[in-house]
């Protein structure tokens, strides 16, 4: 098996289900994207992998039998141990599926299942701005704000594979209401229907759709209540991220997610926040870090998810 | 070794220094108690150990040789890998104590050292109300609210051996201020000197030094304004503890200290808080309960540490 030195990741999207062939050092060396909407449901899902799988062998002048398994990350809850998708957040038709079961039923390679978001966060650890961290927070900024953690060296998933949710901190009892139904939760400040909420709050004149993408452009040609409204992302940022620091005593966080494209807008005030806002020893113990794999990072690590269950990488 | 049947755990207290002679199963046979005051700094606590250790294995007819080792838990931030008290809090005299190899030096046993609160985490975990959990959350009110985590069937440390600072994650930015200079901290939230106040606000009657075992004992006589105050510590410490739950998906949070003795007048409240606040797998997957080994949970927890260290319990 250490001699596989190829794997398939998958990552499972609302919109697209990207796949690649992924080497031992995380390069993606070809790659195809399937459509949600047509292979979104469980069986049509088990067949578009089967069949994207061995084009993604062919490609390389490869037989699948020379995989070292195939990874999948999955916008859900998993039950990873097993393999089975408990439900997925916005794709109908997933409900207690025994995924690996089935497709390793048509592929026959090893098949590993785990939360997108944890994967993403395991690929930053081995691949991306992660590594060589003992204690690693991922954080993801999109339309929602979600987490994974990376401790004493392995993924941490907790007791029922719902670790890492670090959107629904609260920052705020007072602050903004959030999707999840409780008010002030982290992604109710920071995703991006916040941050459009505070541009226009913050007066932005903007004709069209006022995204953060162009919320971040603005802010680079000198807009200056575009350029407030990313130091406030920063700040609530940080401030929910000392809390989490204080606790766990990590020596990274990574941030990746759409809205990191906007990275040198916020991250100063996020450092100083999280530096004036955590204990002595937890603050200065960690480095906050922009994600590196960007929109590859769920396919490569679900790749990761293979080798580190089959045994190292490199 | 696994024959070694006792262990010393030692209790480092800003008042006192507990020690103990504790069976394999967590049970005390013997214990002895010295001042903080008199024997709290380095060369005065190693000889005091010295002693103390020889009194207890004589009083169950043992020679030294035949522990298996001691445990230390101290007040402040541990090198727990090699023994090195960095700092205590409001114990003068510790910097960069090499305190395993100081006191080995004298004992010859193997001695093993780590921050208190961990240690009462330990304890519980082993031999108390987190017995069985996978992932435990351990949770100590008093003057201070400190915190540890045993994840995955390990102590969590972090990377400086700082994390479990459940007392400073914010609730409220624009909330109390904390000693820590921060505002809004879970700490000045339901730590001793914020339920005082509260019980002040709240126009809670009484003559001399109002204290939360007062205010317990007055609420368990029917008083409406007291009652309410623990209703309303109840709500806080959900408040801190959902975040902490949607983060970590633990299967057990042990609450402890001296406050959690008026356990039956905040649980349904901090209960209650906690269902509403969290999401719905990592609500539904946690047990929040009391701490069972009271007062004797930093010298269970202190021998725990040896066996946890020089292999197996029971």
């Amino acid at each position: 098996m250490g001699q596989r030195r190829w794997a398939v990741g998958v990552d499972f999207g609302a919109t697209n289900i990207k796949c690649g062939l992924v080497d031992r050092r995380g390069r993606v060396v070809t790659s195809l994207v399937l459509s949600t909407r047509q292979f979104g449901r469980p069986a049509a899902f088990v067949e578009g992998i089967r069949r994207a799988v061995e084009q993604l062998a062919a490609s390389a002048g490869l037989s699948t039998a020379r995989l070292a398994g195939i990874g999948i990350g999955v916008p859900g809850l998993v039950d990873a141990q097993h393999g089975i998708v408990h439900m997925l957040v916005n794709v109908p038709g997933w409900r207690q599926v025994p995924l690996a079961h089935r497709l390793r039923a048509r592929v026959h390679r090893p098949i590993f299942v785990d939360n997108d978001v944890n994967l993403v966060t395991l690929g930053e650890w081995r691949c991306g701005a992660g590594r060589g961290a003992r204690a690693l927070v991922g954080l993801t900024l999109g339309t929602g704000v979600g987490g994974g953690l990376v401790l004493d060296g392995s993924l941490y998933r907790g007791v029922a594979g719902a670790a890492g949710e670090l959107g629904h901190m609260v920052l705020d009892p007072h602050g903004p209401r959030c999707a999840c139904g409780a008010r002030g939760c982290l992604e109710a400040h920071v995703g991006t229907a916040a941050i459009v909420r505070m541009a226009r709050q913050a007066g932005v004149a903007h004709r069209g759709r006022l995204t953060p993408e162009r919320l971040a452009w603005m802010a680079r040609r000198g807009n200056r209540s575009a350029r407030a409204v990313w130091h406030q992302v920063g700040r609530l940022l940080g401030r929910g991220l000392a809390s989490i620091v204080n606790l766990l005593n990590p020596d990274r966080v990574v941030i990746g997610g759409g809205v990191a494209n906007a990275w040198t807008l916020f991250a100063p005030s996020l450092r100083r926040t999280i530096r004036a806002a955590t204990m002595g020893v937890p603050g200065r113990s960690v480095r906050v870090v922009r994600a590196q794999l960007g929109d590859r990072a769920g396919i490569i690590g679900a790749a990761v998810l293979v080798w580190n269950e089959t045994g190292g990488t490199e």
